[in-house]
């Protein structure tokens, strides 16, 4: 009997990896990577050998998407599946994951850092006072979720977490810049005054990584700024505790003029 | 120059540490760890010991939330603090990170799994569907936060996500069944038809651990379920994708006909 390991690398490099994680790899048959549903800035596959002691073998989306022959190997032998930030943030996991149960196949799971519950750390912003998040996609895949979902969650006063899209295999991540003109290109269409060249905002670039970056401030503002390589996500602030206010400033380096309006003083 | 490293421990026991987390717990001259903001079902202090070759000082909620003997340490040395979940979804630990970095110590992050991101995935539901989340409190501190987030969400078909009230220093965790009832109580006084005894729910239990349980059902069935040691959480799913309502019948054994009713056919 096999066995599948779904092992979570987390947001920057090979050692976001917890110690269970490096233990299920070290102790199976075949380890594979999937580096298509997010990007890593950091990760060295030399360095993830080393650790591993074992050859680390890319796949890619249609590897995973079919998966049989991936749950044929888990079936007969221990099979490792490494996977950026947490193993079951993508869908795509998840039906493997169901596939592989179904089939009897025993799954070990080391969960590692997601971007979902990361980024409202290291903005300063608290966990529960966040709404439904969304992705900004390319426009050859326009969808006006984002603005909606900006739409209502603004509204009830919540704050909202976007992400930016890519295509890790293709090489295009969409940037800071790129996912605000996007989203003023919505407010164009649509004119609800969901949002405002002055709305405050947060962008984050690398994430959990040791030179991640951190600004909030304007959205006109932010939309001229380099945030440097992927990737990127976008947090649009609802209502703020003073204590969230003060967050920003110090790690948003966000302007205290700008934060007042947006105090909660109810 | 000292430092302030925050560690984060992720949700079972202490190899759900990062590599990054023990390259800098090893490193530090001071090494503390607060275990009130969450409960690590299998966290060995001694084997925590012997991974760090260094002495763990446990800490309180008092000494943290005062926080200023850790500042004065960590401005002249290398302090690492060990943190159950991620270390930054607890207020408490922004606040000091923010008091540290206005200070000038250098501050420096090792993320972890956290039952925000994770919770999601064990039961198969899609990150981006999940409304906002609230915690459902004891008695004693009661709140109908909860039963509004509910009511929020379900109108709008979100799933959502439910921590259930914990005081690890009084050894108090709520249980899935007290939660349920909790809600029930809810309903009973606000006879808003938010949820009944046939909502299908899912309760959790241990969350990332290899000992993990989740269960779903109709309320009143979890409710008598026991649902072993904590820590727990409860999940009631909005409309379901057809791929949500797979996973839930394979990952949380949830009867296939209590499932077809909640599928969106939209």
């Amino acid at each position: 009997m096999g066995s599948l390991s779904f092992i979570g690398l987390g947001l920057s490099d090979e050692k976001g990896m917890s110690l269970y994680g490096l233990e299920l790899a070290r102790a199976a048959d075949i380890v594979l990577l999937e580096t298509y549903t997010n990007v890593m800035p950091s990760l060295n596959i030399q360095s993830l050998e080393a650790l591993i002691s074992k050859e680390v073998r890319r796949v890619n989306r249609q590897f995973i998407e079919d998966g049989n022959s991936l749950l044929r190997d888990a079936s007969e032998r221990d099979v490792a599946l490494l996977v950026p930030g947490d193993p079951f943030v993508a869908t795509t996991h998840i039906e493997l994951r169901v596939r592989a149960e179904r089939m009897g196949i025993p799954v070990r799971v080391a969960n590692a850092p997601s971007i979902i519950s990361v980024a409202p750390g290291v903005v300063g912003l608290q966990n529960y006072k966040f709404g439904r998040s969304a992705t900004i996609t390319f426009p050859d895949n326009y969808s006006e979720v984002p603005y909606d979902t900006l739409s209502q969650n603004r509204k009830a006063g919540l704050h909202t977490l976007l992400f930016l899209d890519l295509r890790a295999e293709e090489g295009r991540y969409m940037s800071v810049p790129e996912g605000i003109s996007l989203l003023m290109q919505m407010e164009s269409r649509r004119h609800e005054g969901v949002i405002s060249p002055g709305t405050l905002m947060i962008g984050i670039a690398r994430a959990g990584s040791p030179d991640q970056l951190v600004r909030g401030g304007r959205a006109e503002e932010l939309a001229s700024l380099d945030f440097g390589p992927p990737p990127h996500s976008l947090i649009v602030p609802g209502r703020l505790h003073f204590m969230e206010a003060e967050a920003l400033e110090v790690l948003a380096k966000v302007d205290r003029s700008l934060l007042s309006k947006n105090i909660d003083r109810s």
